[in-house]
């Protein structure tokens, strides 16, 4: 409900691959300014890990650009709770009847604790809220409903109290299963995760829409056909219809998800309402770690808890959530993206660079001169939204702001100047493209609000100015002691030509 | 899934005032160590208000307790997000249908907004987030069932679509509506909130179960008695009885939710199960503010927002979460609790003092003694814990800790001495009872830890040696520099005997 826009009326044009058509066109949304965006979300039955960022940080600065450029966007993003625990089996069937409700495992339990866990990693990473976050289990209703529509359109066949869509009969009436993909028929072996085969299917590459219950299944509801379970594609038919619409712009997601999963779902909205939904398919690359697959059997396997803290074998340290986005989006979301120590140690430093040149043009310590001698600022702005404009190429806008960075640099020695309103433009563009297109926020955030307003910068002036005293009364002994004192405390004292600067560690 | 708890077996007796049988009775769970505990929720379609506070940090009192007491509580609160938005009247119901579902009014949009600002205020306020946070919306097939299930034990009635409860059958077949709240039948007009008339009840006291929805209403479901939604008491009575079981031990909630909210679902559980389902009914008084009911006609109506900024004209300042949740402590639970800007300001002037004295204990500046001057301070933590086990008595349990402000300051002064033994003690009582068990934090936490750990005592000593320095020069003028700058930046010194303290503003 905040809005975080440019000031100017005309949106510059977006382009976008779209995987649906294999090449970047220019987006253009059915009811503009309105935009409908959904994204596939979180599994909340364990804890977020560096898979779930990618996606995050990549359709969130998706989310933040269209808002930038003027669009109302309705960003849909699903909780997958409908999760498969099972009640102990040793227990049998009798014994779990006669436990208490309450001693029983709850899904929804561990459900609510990794969707807040999810969260609070989330908005740690400077991920932007969407405007609603549907639960799977919340829209059972609407699930069923659609599993009707699709039976009722002849898509579909009951079996054994499970509903399967008929894949055979979709493609001999003409359309496309392999239309997102690009796989053929003969590939498909199988449509879907947990999509036990049990001799219930006509055709290998048929999936289920709904699932009969077996007897230790604890998540279940009431259908026609069975007390089960809606099948795992269905819910972000069934929701994004809901929430956006029957046609709506964008469908985000990992690239793994292309197959069976976003397959499926073009199916099954073809099937249901005679069309597909989603106009613009975006899939962001995978992360691997140290060029492998990233895997629990592989040991590699990392959460977002052991990047932050660095309590992992592969990790010499922990990184600070900025320094985790800033690594995201320093490559093309269509790129892979390779995890590694040595490269988030080099992300950590550019991103020091770049917060350190904000600093100084945040705090205002960088004196404005009658004449500029530095390049003029007018185009960074511009070059960065250009470069997000063509398909997100975040790397391109963080290059731009690099080649500025030693400009500030140059300005704060005094070997360059700027005028006045040369100083705002540039703190402007480095607050728009840093703060609000690529969510970075200045880290570690106390240090600087301390040192920029607070009492810290305030008191290290002071005991500066004792310094700078002690050494025209040339009593180095003073001087050094305070330097050296200061330097136990984390702060680094650079003498200069006229007085002292100083940083944290 | 973290634990608080103390490290003992025996778990205290803890004594609650149950509404239902109108007396303070000791708590026996059903299922020991496992508790189940349900407390009505927010409705999110407008911004979390004073409202909220009390039975949030209520509740919370009480979850932290029966943890600390060694408990495994399942705690349940929903979200209440069946609203009633109307689509525009104006537009008819053709132009409706022709818009597309993005233009349209999504209440899930305005659901997921408030949402989230609930949480982010509790989340400040210190209020842990339960177990399980269901939403009314994600749970209409079990309050379809629940209403099946009234209709098939003859308690309920189709009338027009819709269905109501049959207050006049349960109570002729000896059941006593009114159980909870005292109130008989003559008194009781109407059954609830936004339950319409329309000649559709057959008498004044019944409440829907299930409303057929007017063609403006938005938010709708299928149902086998028409296209609407559930009534309002109905999500509580179904996901208590989802996630709890159909007999569980706690049911809490603002006193105003008495009657008709808590009445009406002792008898929709009654009718469907045949038996009520909390054990203890546990209520917060009101707040009131100036002596007066908030209300937005009467202009004293106070969001948290406003709280946190002192943006509103009955408040001379902006008040810290913590201010809040501390006000709120000072009263006992079941007493009314009037909100006035002079209130607010002795309640942050007595937490300053209290968290003073814990910031000395924290902060290892009290140096140990070989013998103590002090009284025992063993029983501080028991006396403590005993008060909250009584009903929840905070402000008991505050006075206690005040009682040991006074000892505190003077162990700071030197008037007084503990030994290492007792001030491991005192801190650990501190430390249980205000952080763990009333779930306060030191205010403000960042100045506390540049305090105590960070560089900022450590530049402000070094100031502050370069002064004392000067004293013993008698350089009076740099004396007085240093400490009048010190002070615009926030920071009082204060001169004692053998050097100088300071303290933040």
């Amino acid at each position: 409900m905040h809005s975080i826009r440019k000031s100017k009326n005309m949106a510059k044009p977006i382009y976008l691959y779209n995987t649906l058509t294999r090449r970047k066109e220019e987006f253009r949304p059915l009811h503009a300014p309105a935009v409908g965006m959904y994204v596939c979300g979180p599994t909340v039955y364990g804890d977020p890990h560096l898979g779930h960022v990618r996606p995050a940080v990549t359709f969130d600065l998706l989310f933040r650009l269209l808002r930038y450029e003027g669009y109302k966007v309705r960003y849909v993003r699903n909780i997958t709770d409908v999760g498969h625990l099972e009640n102990d089996a040793d227990s049998g069937e009798d014994k779990i009847a006669k436990k208490a409700r309450l001693e029983q495992l709850e899904p929804m339990e561990v459900a609510q604790y990794y969707t807040n866990r999810y969260h609070e990693f989330m908005d740690r990473l400077g991920v932007l809220r969407p405007s609603i976050e549907p639960h799977a289990s919340g829209h059972v209703i609407e699930q069923i409903a659609m599993t009707q529509a699709i039976l009722d359109a002849g898509y579909a066949y009951v079996s054994n109290g499970s509903v399967y869509f008929d894949v055979q009969k979709y493609v001999s009436d003409g359309y496309n299963y392999g239309i997102l993909s690009g796989r053929n028929l003969d590939e498909m072996q199988s449509g879907g995760r947990s999509d036990d085969f049990e001799g219930e299917k006509r055709f290998a590459a048929d999936f289920a829409l709904w699932k009969r219950a077996a007897p230790e299944h604890i998540m279940r509801w009431p259908s026609p056909w069975s007390e089960g379970f809606p099948g795992w594609h269905l819910e972000c038919s069934a929701m994004s219809a809901k929430y956006l619409g029957e046609r709506f712009d964008i469908h985000g997601g990992g690239m793994d998800l292309m197959f069976p999963h976003h397959e499926c779902e073009i199916a099954q909205s073809t099937a249901a309402l005679g069309h597909a939904s989603a106009n613009y398919w975006v899939h962001n690359n995978m992360v691997t770690i140290g060029g492998q697959k990233m895997g629990k059997s592989l040991g590699n396997f990392i959460t977002l808890e052991q990047l932050f803290t660095g309590d992992h074998r592969l990790l010499s340290q922990a990184y600070a959530p900025m320094v985790i986005r800033f690594f995201i989006l320093q490559a093309h979301y269509r790129s892979t993206l390779d995890f590694s120590d040595g490269a988030l140690l080099a992300a950590e430093k550019g991103l020091e660079r770049l917060s350190k040149a904000w600093g100084l043009l945040a705090s205002g310590r960088i004196r404005a001169a009658a004449v500029s001698t530095i390049p003029s600022p007018a185009g960074l702005l511009a070059e960065c939204e250009e470069a997000l404009c063509d398909d997100l190429n975040s790397p391109v806008a963080i290059a731009r702001l690099f080649d500025w960075v030693r400009h500030v640099n140059a300005l704060h020695d005094g070997t360059l100047s700027a005028t006045e309103e040369d100083l705002l433009t540039l703190r402007g563009a480095f607050d728009t493209v840093l703060g609000t297109l690529l969510g970075l926020s200045l880290s570690p955030a106390g240090d600087t609000a301390d040192r920029d307003n607070g009492r810290l910068g305030g008191v290290i002036d002071m005991i500066l100015e004792v310094r700078q005293q002690a050494k025209l009364a040339k009593d180095w002994a003073t001087s050094d002691l305070i330097r050296d004192r200061l330097a136990a405390l984390g702060i680094r004292v650079k003498d200069r030509k006229d007085g002292a600067d100083w940083e944290l560690d």
